[in-house]
């Protein structure tokens, strides 16, 4: 289902069936939400294939949009190219319960981790919800963690859940989004690319919808620098290798400066991007083996395909939400209340569906 | 002058008195072109300051967007954080005239080059005009180069001239273009940024205006890929350090993205960024000096001016455009037309003025 | 006191008085050990100053020599170019209990961490001592963190203590080693360079001391492969901007060279590099301020000084190592013992002292 | 033949038969000299392969040492992971002639070059023979370039010859080496890592031979800093991606350590690997080719490998060399007659062979 009509003359890449990460085979996301006391947070977890992924490591590759962050892993995804753990999303300060959740799994997975085996390394990604949030308690435990991973699946919610719970975009409520993209190669061939994003960045006086600049009035501290961070990650099923797949996550720059983004100083934007295609068998002896290769030619259209993606995800995030008021009082308004008021989405054909 | 009159409504920073990167004070371009024969291109050579620049040198910080492409000169940028030549665009094949040219310039101004004193660092931008250019027949001189160096003024012009002469935007005719911003800082402080660009990137079905897709009926060749390449210098009289140029740099990426860029495969994207304040004196002997410095946190209000100069350069490249055809008989369309024909361009308010 | 009399052939560059680290003016060290059951391991804490690191940060540059590990807050680092917490190591998965402990105590001081101000950026260090300590039992707490901050000072013990209690260096017992060296620049200025490094990495039979190999009879496994990882840390008073600092850092490969490493696959070898001059005042509103700079000439006196005080940090966390046996039964030989038996080091004229 | 029969107490993985890059099959180097007036200079040529490398593309990766250095052509490498031309050494004002002959010949091999097929990305490395070399004439031609590639075979010379004829190397005459390593897998397959270097740094009070430091009587100008760069080029036949090629590159740095470099300011270290196997052929129009792939656990003893490699290559390019007297009169001593004097090295044990 796509959410917004306008979409066939913004973009021109055919979505997936779910338009969610989900459409890559295999991949499955899930959510824990922690709405207690003073807390308005939780962890999403985004699960490349449903084995173990210290045995079966799916490529992978990194991009350090702007560095104003603290996620966890990336240094090791860079040199060896791949992903060994679930992906966590959560705030700023829980990285480290989401972290040891991880570990502690790991092992319990694999008892040479760390003594026979080499360690592992857990990947966590983190925005700063602490205008909705109570984010100095560090309420996330590492069960929450676990929780999400044990929700993942195929179907799954987005907008104000999870990791988004607290997140803020653009002034709005929302921070869990997702599409897909389907591309065809001249040779016949289909791939799906699929994005998630954690998004809690951007100043409200510059959102664009479709390069159409929403009146920001009704939105509280219009003004208030653009900071916050997002996260982007792309799944594919077509075999790139880790250079190619880091190409691709630089693409999503292109996305945050079509949505209004001018990668503020003060947000961290991080984007990563794995394939389901030649995980490396950690239990295999081989001196060789063989795998698929995209031939580099075919990353254009993958490119093209992930600027889409990105920001169609990011205005999905914000049209799933819901109204939510923060732990001091503060209330976020929602994108859907703001199309209705605004004169150029008030056109039935342009509203979302 | 600025040349769009819908601005207002898109940028929201105010150009600073020529809108162009001769805004900042001592920065000046020149052109030489090249219509002879099969030849439709160029050299254009931008100055950081008058003086002799191996001797002092301005600090400077360069990203690579995408890095299918040949510029020379970076590596050493990206080490010793700084520039000491005249940087110089022209096509592909050309780097080497125009290199050698600098080398030769260098050392005539410092026989102590390459022996006393250490080599000289020649940086050099370039864009692949093929389309229209006979570039196969390398026709650039050493001697067109120190024409274009010749030619530097704080007034200069835009469009189709210079290195610019056979590059294509989207499609259209134009290569050459530049805008500026003035920054306001807390404390009232004012400083420049400026942005020139050689552009010849796009796929013309993805332009876009101010957010408005222009119809591409009339451009040649609408679907082919997004190929060519963009060069995007920054110049800034703020006292900024290599590693915030660095940072500067890379935001030209979300400006191309507004434009309707995905970062193209084929495409060499690659930004630099310059500032005019603490030079490096080489003659200077001291153990220590003293340097002015911008607090990290002002870095956003640049970042932001970077993206709208960007963007505004490559429009104004395109909109300086006059027709031209290529070597082998192809035309390219110009942007003027364009907008004439386009029903919301066609709206006087929106126009180009 | 230099513990090597050969040093004076090998190493030219003379040491500070206590060659330490803590010959830089400010900078010191604490330990918290943690023997007790299965744990044979620790924490070190690094001081940059003694002030409030989150409103007062050091500038700061990183080195991935070889990103297989797991150290947390290099990202930010490289972005913004300065430290804002001490910095701490320890093992591999105890590096999440470190970073809770430092977000809270950031917070503690400085209440509008994460609301008003932006998040804490965490900066821990960390080898895998699973050889010798239980690391799958995640044994640190966030209160070691706390204890070994607390007892940092300008003297400090070195070898098998705090984060390097359970680590290994070439198959001997030591993981904290430090050194220092004096460097004089043209004009009369003295600067201070000095190293620390948590040392856990390298294979046997490469092992080099002073470019003489040691025969390895009685050292365990001595064929096993060249991993475990090693941290480098250098301080400075000197007035180096953060690319500089990037630059410092990245010559303890050369180091890791000549003391018989090849950078293994599986050895995390980084590199950070801050200096106590120009710290970035947070609670300024200045839109300019002025720092102090070195010439980038000077930075090759630098870097000699770098290579010598890695080597000789590292055999330092060999000299001072005391026999240890791990949580398995494991003993790990020290090099004491292996000097005192080989032929060459027999001389008392090459011994240490 | 291996040259220095200490080796084996040094070095521990076998040379192949010839103990060359050219053990490495189908790789060929080719040298053209130039001493002439006050041209004491040249070109080497490395070819990969024996076809039109344009069509048929060797992965690639490089690694930046020190990056003050003018080498062309290594951000497109770092992106596309590929090289496309034969890779040419020269001195740092040549690199242009160099590059011109390259493109030049690519396209008289694929006119559609620059038209409808993309540009030609040259490959030049440089030193700066400028203390030997009248460097400021620019005496290399175009014809000198192809004069190199010629003569490109799998016996070629070493020493001061080519590239290397006025290169200086820790005070001594040498600039062109090469050794080979065979590398075997636990499944006992075997590879062979191949190493050419353009060696021209280091300070000669610092060099160290087998970790013995020669007195550097008889070197002029000994205390002179470490500067004049050094390149390192690795080919193997092991199926490795871009990113584990430049893993490799990265180990030249150990390398260098060990000789006595401590990667100076002013010298320009870097390294660049290639595989031979899965070339990319830019004639095949297929969406998914399959590929060998090299499992990331054996890059361990390849790392090895290069670091042996590396050293062994730099000390043939002194082995070989022969006297030269320098364009203003300066001569250079020879490694030979330091060896045959000193003490350690005067016993015939340890002597080359």
């Amino acid at each position: 289902m796509r959410q917004f009509s306008h979409a066939g003359q913004w973009w021109v890449i055919p979505p997936g069936p779910s338009n969610s990460i989900a459409d890559v085979e295999g991949v499955t996301v899930g959510h824990a939400s922690l709405m207690d006391g003073s807390a308005r947070t939780g962890v999403t977890a985004l699960l490349p294939h449903g084995g173990d992924l210290f045995r079966q490591r799916p490529p992978a590759g990194a991009a350090i949009l702007n560095g104003f962050g603290k996620s966890l892993g990336l240094i090791q995804v860079q040199e060896l190219g791949e992903i060994e753990t679930p992906i966590l999303f959560t705030n700023t300060f829980s990285v480290h319960a989401c972290a040891s959740a991880l570990i502690r799994s790991a092992i319990a997975a694999n008892p040479a981790i760390g003594r026979r085996d080499s360690t592992v390394n857990p990947l966590v990604f983190e925005c700063n919800d602490g205008q909705i949030n109570d984010i100095q308690s560090l309420a996330v435990t590492e069960a929450l963690a676990l929780e999400a991973i044990g929700n993942a699946a195929s179907n799954f919610a987005q907008g104000t859940i999870g990791a988004g719970t607290g997140m803020k975009t653009f002034g709005m409520a929302g921070g869990i989004g997702s599409s897909s993209r389907t591309v065809l190669l001249p040779g016949g061939s289909a791939f799906r690319l699929g994005a998630l994003v954690l998004s809690n960045f951007g100043q409200a006086s510059e959102f664009r919808v479709f390069g159409h600049r929403i009146a920001p009035q009704g939105i509280a501290r219009a003004m208030e620098p653009d900071k916050g961070s997002i996260i982007v990650v792309f799944a594919t099923d077509a075999p790139m290798e880790s250079r190619q797949l880091t190409r691709l996550a630089k693409r999503a720059g292109a996305a945050l400066g079509r949505l209004g983004s001018h990668l503020g100083h003060g947000s961290g934007d991080i984007a990563l991007a794995f394939s389901t295609a030649n995980c490396r068998d950690m239990t295999a002896k081989d001196d060789v083996v063989t795998a698929s290769r995209l031939p580099e030619q075919h990353m254009n259209a993958f490119f093209h395909a992930a600027v889409e993606a990105t920001e169609e995800a990011v205005l999905n995030a914000l049209w799933h939400a819901t109204p939510i008021e923060g732990y001091s009082g503060r209330k976020l308004p929602i994108l859907r209340d703001l199309l209705a008021a605004d004169a150029f989405f008030g056109n039935p054909d342009l509203a979302g569906s």
